[in-house]
């Protein structure tokens, strides 16, 4: 029989397009399933359930919250709070689960990247630990597609379909003057180089990009140099696209690599990244006319563009989160299957949180061209469905109407 | 009696979103006015015309050529060259008639900013010197919003709309962590601070950008530093905006100040702009968490979100263009006349061509606060219309289908 209670949904790590389509899936469900009475959102994630600041989302307008569907970045808040383990300090696990049992809840969905798997794991455990009935689902959500155990991930599909879109943009702009020029565009991805893949779709527009450099291959500048002269001989118009996470094969990250264009003292000043290093190099060595582009966080909040296939997915594993749960299944991470390519499908399943916890997938070597400067058909294929359909998004006066929610507060009963 | 010839068609300067609607203008009118033969393009502006590069447009396929209507950049590229006087050096002037001869030209459309419309009064004035029949029409173009003599310029709207729906969602991102974050935008605009204005639209949503600083006010560090820290006082979550083109009281760039930060032997390396010297400034004098981002060229060539009544105005000034030109009025720009306010509504009627080159059109200080931090209604009320309406994109499998024109070349008489 299904746990009675109330629920908490929380956001965690970096927002994403579609983070909100996935709160959305979990209001809506959990309003139709009659075991859970109360639907609380914590604030800044994890911290708001140790600070015991919750919003009651009932009390949202039903109109305003189904505008969440198309609203970019965390609406309850966000955090990057880790929480120790247990057996070395039980302090944050003893106020969360105060809160837990003043508010009676039953119910924990967590969206969030792997380090939210690993809080949603820790909870899971010291539950059992303490005899506390809690059933807590995380939810999958980052868009560099790093989560083991999931055919990809929610948020992933959107800033790709960004990435691509820009890239074609950027490639256009470029050309239009009879000279040179060399564009570097620099997009996320620390370790995982999917998003950088991803820009390989734009080539099929008019070429760009040229060059694409991935974290998981070593980046050497004397064969990155060479790969440039080489393009440069044929064509004076490049463009290049990078991860951010690019590093040589001693590990240390390009965009550390000031001194080698020559400063060394550069003090206190933070520079742009990879793109910044190579856009400096190029000008020293190929090219005058070189210049970088960062895509920042717009890569991770520009819902005026999302994949309708990837809103669609992220509000799906938010539902089934909630029907997974009230049917018992606890300590898992919603994952997607992809059932079917073409036409392509997908469904959700159940992996155990600690398998997906800490753990990291890259773009596999296999996917990466020889030489180390593009990506393969393959990947590509991957990655297609996951761009694809248009959302409408809801405009007011010329701009996108984004939610807006009234945030009550829950009364505290323990802080 | 409406001359009978050809026609040529060019694009100069920056590129916009919408420079190929007014293209397209072009194109679908000529096409209707019998007088009116071969429709050919040049390449890269004017320079196309010195070379007697041209592209025979009726060899399109019509609905490749309707794409133009949402595909950003010059399609058939653009130049950033400006004829001598040719009081002092004839020799462009010869080639670019021997061409227009050659080829029975005449008319000539040129798609640009003001030093197109200074480009387009010379050759008006040459052919009246030595008594060569063409009628040449400028049609309007800028994101930066500063030619005189129409209300506004096509290719504003669009860039404008990008920019305040970009603000929204970058601040919309920056607040989702419960830490400090002071967030500093550059859009662009060397003299005219019309972007930056528009990113006040932003404000209806979550309240950002708090500060706006444009060229048209003397920049001040220690006032800007005053500005941060009475609102880093009230909340840490900060969102500015600013020309890259605002200056010191000397008028000196701010994007030039490196020795500012402290930091004077920067050498050969080009540093990001305006943003990024504030950024190190922010970070050194008032909050560690700041960030610097750059639109660069998205901010003219993201068609994705293009603004409806800019399409249709930029679409409008073209069609205009030619049935003006076959009426016999010669040596004018198309202007734009805005007829109401509300309903918007926008007719176009004629400039000469002389007033409008090489003036520029800035944001009036009665628009601009006081304080010289932000921007007052009335700029708004200006702005909104502008940026109103949706233009339904053409997508394939999860991208822009922009247009891809066949560019066959003119057999070549003269060069």
């Amino acid at each position: 029989m299904p746990k009675e209670g109330n629920c908490v949904v929380a956001q965690s790590g970096g927002p994403t397009a579609v983070i909100n389509a996935s709160l959305l899936g979990v209001i809506e469900e959990a309003m139709k399933q009659h075991p859970i009475r109360a639907i609380y959102g914590a604030k800044n994630g994890i911290i708001g359930l140790i600070d015991e600041e919750l919003y009651d989302l009932r009390m949202e307008d039903p109109e305003e919250l189904k505008l969440l569907k198309t609203t970019p970045s965390s609406a309850l808040g966000s955090c990057r709070y880790q929480l120790k383990p247990f057996e070395h300090d039980e302090k944050d696990y003893i106020k969360i689960f105060n809160v837990f049992e003043a508010h009676n809840i039953r119910y924990f969905f967590y969206i969030g990247g792997n380090d939210s798997m690993d809080t949603a794991d820790k909870l899971t455990r010291y539950a059992q630990k303490i005899g506390y009935d809690i059933c807590i689902i995380g939810i999958p959500k980052t868009i560099d597609n790093d989560l083991v155990l999931t055919d990809h991930c929610p948020g992933f599909g959107s800033a790709a379909k960004y990435i691509a879109t820009s890239v074609m943009e950027i490639a256009r702009d470029a050309v239009v003057y009879p000279t040179n020029i060399v564009t570097i565009i620099e997009v996320m991805g620390r370790n995982a180089g999917w998003l950088a893949a991803a820009s390989a779709l734009a080539s099929k527009d008019i070429g760009a990009p040229d060059l694409i450099y991935l974290p998981e291959v070593p980046f050497s500048i004397d064969k990155f140099l060479d790969d440039v002269r080489n393009i440069h001989k044929k064509t004076g118009k490049i463009t290049i696209v990078v991860s951010e996470g690019i590093k040589d094969k001693e590990g240390k990250y390009i965009a550390d690599m000031s001194h080698k264009f020559g400063i060394d003292a550069f003090g206190h000043v933070q520079l742009g990244g990879a793109a910044f290093v190579l856009e400096n190099i190029i000008r020293e060595e190929v090219e005058k006319r070189v210049k970088s582009i960062q895509f920042n966080v717009l890569q991770r909040s520009a819902a005026h563009i999302m994949s309708k296939t990837d809103v669609e997915e992220a509000y799906m594993v938010g539902r089934m989160a909630v029907r997974y749960a009230v049917e018992g299944a606890c300590g898992y991470m919603v994952a997607i299957k992809r059932d079917s390519d073409n036409p392509y499908s997908s469904s959700t399943e159940l992996v155990e949180l600690n398998k997906v916890a800490n753990a990291e997938k890259l773009v596999p070597l296999a996917w990466i061209s020889h030489d180390g400067n593009y990506v393969k058909e393959d990947i590509l294929n991957y990655i297609q469905p996951l761009i694809e359909g248009e959302v409408e998004v809801k405009y007011e006066r010329g701009l996108p109407r984004y939610a807006k929610l009234r945030k009550i507060m829950v009364p505290k009963k323990v802080v």
